[in-house]
């Protein structure tokens, strides 16, 4: 399986075969067996097969074209509420409604989601991971009905990978993200080596073209995640985590 | 490497076998190809294989042994630090310092963790994930140097696993964490089915009573992860979150 991790890549494109539900529930299974905090297991999945259901949540995607056209989407979610359900019912008072089981609840979502990500690719399924779930949260949750100590952290949109197979993207050399023993920070020299291979790739360079940027790093900050927009998500962020009882108003 | 997945368990003892600096760079490099946010790979990892600085991160981790017994301890980070100064060096203005970016920071940290344990696990290496990380992130970050806009998210404590294994831990019935087309909140009834086979274990039997609780939950809730504790250590995480630049002051 380290071989299928390092021919790796995003599947934004499915054939019309679909995914039967034993192998999904296989595959969920499987990823259950990954760690989490304390094996409380802080989390679910909401799985979304209904083509009227794919059609609810795009919009909460940026019509990404993924959510209606894969088979299967996946919204993994930070969930205390189970937990806090069965403490209420066994005499026991969980004090799990702050920032810290959030982020524990987090924690488990997202190692659930990607070891059912490797156990799916390894299938010969190929998926894409959604980020533009903690932007609009808010959304999510009414249209899947999260209750209280729920919040969607992540979605995979999956299924068989139509050809041809997108390129493979590339990664910064392993120095630029690995510090031996403690941080080292980085400096003029080091981020312009870093970076040298990305920036003279051809498809970064047209890129940088078609946007009608000087720099690539401009594409990212300009166009991909302007700073206005990130202050606006974390707003609506901020009042999700209140509203789902992670977080007190100050 | 399902079949591998599938028998998986937490490792917190190992031999005194090294680690291979080749073998653990391979693994990286390879973790380094799971997805992340925007290809941006918000996240870096500092690698401690020196025993003194194993010590120094001990008290960190409430003195867990596996953190001064294992070969190497891994701790992986939200990092918006190392794309911020590219886009200052590049003439873009990167508006990162917010709690949306520490999301999609940690979303990449959590991602690379998990593809990395896949990978080292199928290796033949055991290990045990430190959630610790986020209770103490602020000493964390004083012991491995980490700048503004990087913030500790979990820790790995890595090496070959010694005889005999340790008994595979439960997990819930697959039905209690998948939810089809929406939510559908726990009820008595549910609950109670989906925590017997946990509550009716020898062994969760056995923690109940050692710990003199009336109930496993009470366990969970008054020993391990008490509401006092999750508060203070929420109140922390705030203050880390602001002093690392990801969360303003109100």
């Amino acid at each position: 399986m380290i071989e299928c991790m390092k021919k790796r890549r995003t599947i934004r494109k499915y054939t019309q075969q679909p995914i039967p539900d034993e192998l999904l529930n296989e595959l969920l299974e499987v990823a259950s067996k990954a760690s989490n905090t304390g094996n409380m297991q802080l989390y679910s999945v909401v799985v979304t097969r209904d083509q009227r259901g794919k059609e609810r949540l795009a919009p909460a995607h940026f019509n990404q074209p993924m959510v209606t056209a894969a088979p299967v989407v996946l919204t993994f979610c930070a969930d205390a509420n189970r937990f806090v359900k069965w403490a209420e019912q066994r005499k026991a008072e969980a004090g799990f409604d702050n920032l810290q089981m959030f982020m524990a609840a987090t924690i488990d979502a997202m190692l659930f989601a990607e070891a059912f990500a490797e156990a799916a690719e390894e299938k010969g399924l190929g998926l894409c991971y959604l980020g533009t779930t903690a932007y609009n949260a808010g959304e999510i949750i009414k249209i899947l009905s999260l209750p209280r100590l729920v919040v969607p952290i992540i979605t995979i949109t999956l299924g068989y990978p139509e050809e041809p197979l997108p390129a493979q993207s590339e990664r910064l050399p392993l120095a630029a993200i690995l510090h031996e023993e403690s941080y080292h920070d980085y400096t003029p020299e080091s981020i312009d080596r870093f970076y040298k291979e990305k920036e003279e790739l051809a498809v970064n360079k047209e890129f940088v073209r078609i946007n009608h940027k000087e720099t690539l790093a401009q594409v990212f900050t300009d166009l991909r995640y302007p700073k206005a927009n990130n202050e606006h998500f974390s707003e609506v962020l901020l009042q999700v985590l209140k509203e789902q009882g992670f977080l007190k108003d100050e």
